[in-house]
């Protein structure tokens, strides 16, 4: 075990995507532990749109204070504990944030001790088990879909949408992906079983939106926001339901994207926003049964893994150009 | 009886305000009733900011065609007919048009008949017991307002806001209206019993709409959308309501007012558009309701009443500048 615990620190808050200098690697000494606290090595870090968020502006959280570490969440594993619940070797997901080494203690943080599941990647606890199986499973909760009607999901190639797109499956619904390449469609289509997928950016992409949703939207699961929310809502049938998860298309933007609300009222649309945060004592329930889809090969999850600590900046980037396909994690 | 139908005819579609030439006055013969046919002289007509929109493009509604009488609810009585539910003297609401004669037909129209009702005007059929009555009604019931929340609703003193507000105290609700002027703030405040009521052609206005909410807000009743509506959702809670009503601060410009849902999601909102027309079959439960409330001094409505259906024009611009206290209705 090295003495040193590498951390990025939040030295600016980005204006747009991040520049370099906006996370900095510091090297800090790894802490003496004292009674009540544990030692975690983090082993995987999970990359999250939301992060932009955190280094903007209070939101439903603090922002990240500058000269703080990067708040993440990830997983860790214990090396050394003069804390009850923890022994050396138990396996954490939590707000590890961007670093080699966290201290957990019980009064600060709260981590959750996960399993070790034979054949499975520890990093599923980042992705279908980890946050965004668990958005995806209570946003669609919220949106309670019924066989038989028309679910739109964009960023669906994501950790998270590729969920919904296939939790919608399993409840009968007809499945549209929107993703922005070709290969993420393909994947989505043959691989996950979505019954249509659109490349936004191709030029006819709306019209062909159109012809994929013949009996209009009856459930808009929203990632993203702006232009591309404005037409699904455009398509979305009379009550349709519109499940408020994320508004990734602005959170790179001072001014971030507006919506033209005509079109809820009109089509008395119902725009319900939620954070999974809300959701914490349904965690396991959730988690059972979304393993249990895995398991039978009712949903399956993809990752894009990038090496090294110091290419976490890189990665939370690539989350706005769309440069992963399914779950985005930094490996340690 | 004349033998003349003055109509107002949409002309051109409004840029804005409505200019001069965009309804012109037309002279049409009454026409002779055909079986099945009953001819109702229009006495009052209702002013709706919902107009505005029909004059615009398809909405919940087809846009009223360019040459054809504009669109409008309005109070009648049957002065000939050959139609077996109408007799000479019946007494109707429903889309009468701006003109002096409608000719009402099963197949084409929906009118109601509607009772004298001893001391009270004709008009309460189109304000407190007609859209406006009713449109709070059910607004008020998918707000579902809980004994001690808070609710805000803006254009308070208009013919909905004010029945909204009053319903809110009857639901035990704090209730704070926004207006824009001081004699509007009086009334709520005095008159109806508002708990609040806030000038926001003030410069302070937001800071004393933050200081009249000391535990935020649970619902906001939405009439107006832009600055207005931003602002009210600053101040709501945590999975706070939003009953979707209008955004009459939109229906005058060419691109209509944005929302900035970050605050939707992150505060995990739910935001609910809904349109009255999809309530038809319980019309009569609602004014039943409201006119028991009305009879019980416990919901107060006040009109405002311009004469001439050629004042028809400005009296829906009266809308968009806050010219009217209450309903808003044209005499003819």
């Amino acid at each position: 075990m090295t003495t040193v615990n590498r951390q990025l620190i939040l030295q600016s808050r980005p204006k747009g995507m991040l520049a370099p200098g906006d996370l900095q690697m510091k090297e800090a000494p790894v802490p003496e532990l004292q009674d009540g606290q544990a030692l975690a090595q983090v082993k995987y870090l999970s990359v999250d749109p939301t992060m932009r968020v955190w280094m903007g502006v209070d939101s439903y959280l603090p922002a990240v204070a500058i000269g703080e570490v990067m708040r993440s969440f990830g997983f860790a594993e214990i090396v050394e504990s003069r804390h009850p619940d923890y022994r050396k070797g138990d396996r954490v997901t939590g707000f590890t944030g961007l670093q080699d080494y966290v201290v957990i203690e019980s009064t600060r943080q709260s981590f959750q001790k996960v399993p070790k599941i034979p054949f499975v990647s520890d990093t599923v606890f980042l992705g279908l088990l980890g946050i965004n199986g668990l958005t995806a499973f209570f946003g669609m909760e919220i949106a309670a879909p019924k066989k038989g009607e028309t679910l739109v999901v964009a960023a669906a190639a994501g950790a998270t949408g590729s969920i919904v797109g296939q939790i919608g499956k399993i409840r009968g619904c007809r499945v549209v992906g929107i993703a922005g390449t070709d290969d993420k469609c393909e994947w989505l289509m043959k691989d996950l079983g979505f019954d249509a997928a659109i490349n936004y950016k191709h030029p006819g992409w709306k019209a062909k939106l159109a012809s994929a949703v013949p009996h209009g939207i009856d459930i808009d699961f929203e990632n993203v926001g702006g232009e591309i929310m404005q037409t699904v809502l455009g398509r979305m049938n009379l009550h349709g339901r519109v499940v408020l998860c994320g508004l990734i298309s602005g959170y790179n933007h001072e001014d971030p994207g507006m919506t033209r609300l005509e079109t809820v009222l009109l089509k008395r649309l119902r725009v319900e926003g939620f954070i999974l945060l809300d959701y914490v004592p349904r965690f396991m329930e959730a988690a059972t049964q979304l393993g249990q889809w895995k398991m039978f090969g009712k949903i399956k999850d993809r990752e894009t893994i990038v090496e090294g600590l110091e290419k976490a900046s890189d990665a939370i980037n690539m989350l706005f150009t769309g440069a992963n396909t399914g779950k985005l994690i930094v490996k340690i």
